[in-house]
């Protein structure tokens, strides 16, 4: 079956923002992850972590940036016509993110302009950042993505 | 127990090259990271993704750099007085990851200087080329590191 996406190219704004997701992070998923993707001693060992400089176990980058994809495709991309992304700029790791922190993504859409060389598709430049419950931004990133035309 | 390196700020030198890895990923590990963090159809579902512009199951982006930072964390970062990273510039995926490739990693440390405002550490940065078994570089990217300095 192919995917039947609700949502395509000229359906996207620029300047649509939208906030969603909430996720909490635990221990056991911080650890969990390391093990596999990041095994440095302060996402994997929370006695030695205590010992770095960060006071205690915090989530890979890399985590915090799948967490953040999950729900950015779970509140919008899933519905739309996606033809995956070309890549990320300006990934930053602001402040630590801790056993039982709530993730939240907050999505700007900055640019989206038909693509020149491929009639079939558009260019979305988006902005994301996402927060903790006490409203810090934790990582932001801007990323660009591929989304079929309805009309090409 | 604190994390005990061996190789500190001082040790890494500006122009220093290497290659390292070798991690065949398989369609079930494509499909788990997925399914967990980037459930979009191209990476969860082989049958639906062969109707996307990929023509089959890929794996996602984020996947990729979580594969590749075990390479880094394995064979660089884990001998390092690693203080964590904060952020990454210009990530980049080039060419598709489909089931049965092989991955590896280039390093190249690009520019490594003192911390201006902070005595303890160094800042390293770093190119990365993910590569696969063809030689293909499939993901790309400029990272940013602190390390702690031996003699601060």
């Amino acid at each position: 079956m192919p995917h039947s996406p609700t949502i395509f190219f000229e359906d996207i704004r620029e300047g649509e923002e939208r906030r969603f997701g909430g996720h909490t992070i635990t221990e056991v998923e911080i650890l969990e992850f390391a093990e596999c993707y990041d095994p440095q001693y302060f996402h994997i060992d929370p006695e030695a972590a205590k010992f770095s400089h960060f006071g205690g176990l915090i989530a890979s980058g890399w985590h915090t940036a799948s967490l953040s994809m999950r729900m950015i495709v779970d509140h919008f991309l899933e519905q739309t016509a996606s033809m995956g992304s070309p890549g990320v700029d300006e990934l930053r790791w602001l402040v630590p993110v801790r056993p039982g922190d709530t993730l939240a993504v907050h999505v700007r859409v900055d640019e989206a302009r038909p693509s020149k060389s491929k009639p079939d598709r558009g260019l979305v430049r988006t902005s994301y950042t996402t927060i903790n419950q006490r409203n810090e931004a934790v990582m932001t990133m801007k990323a660009a993505g591929f989304f079929e035309r309805r009309r090409p």
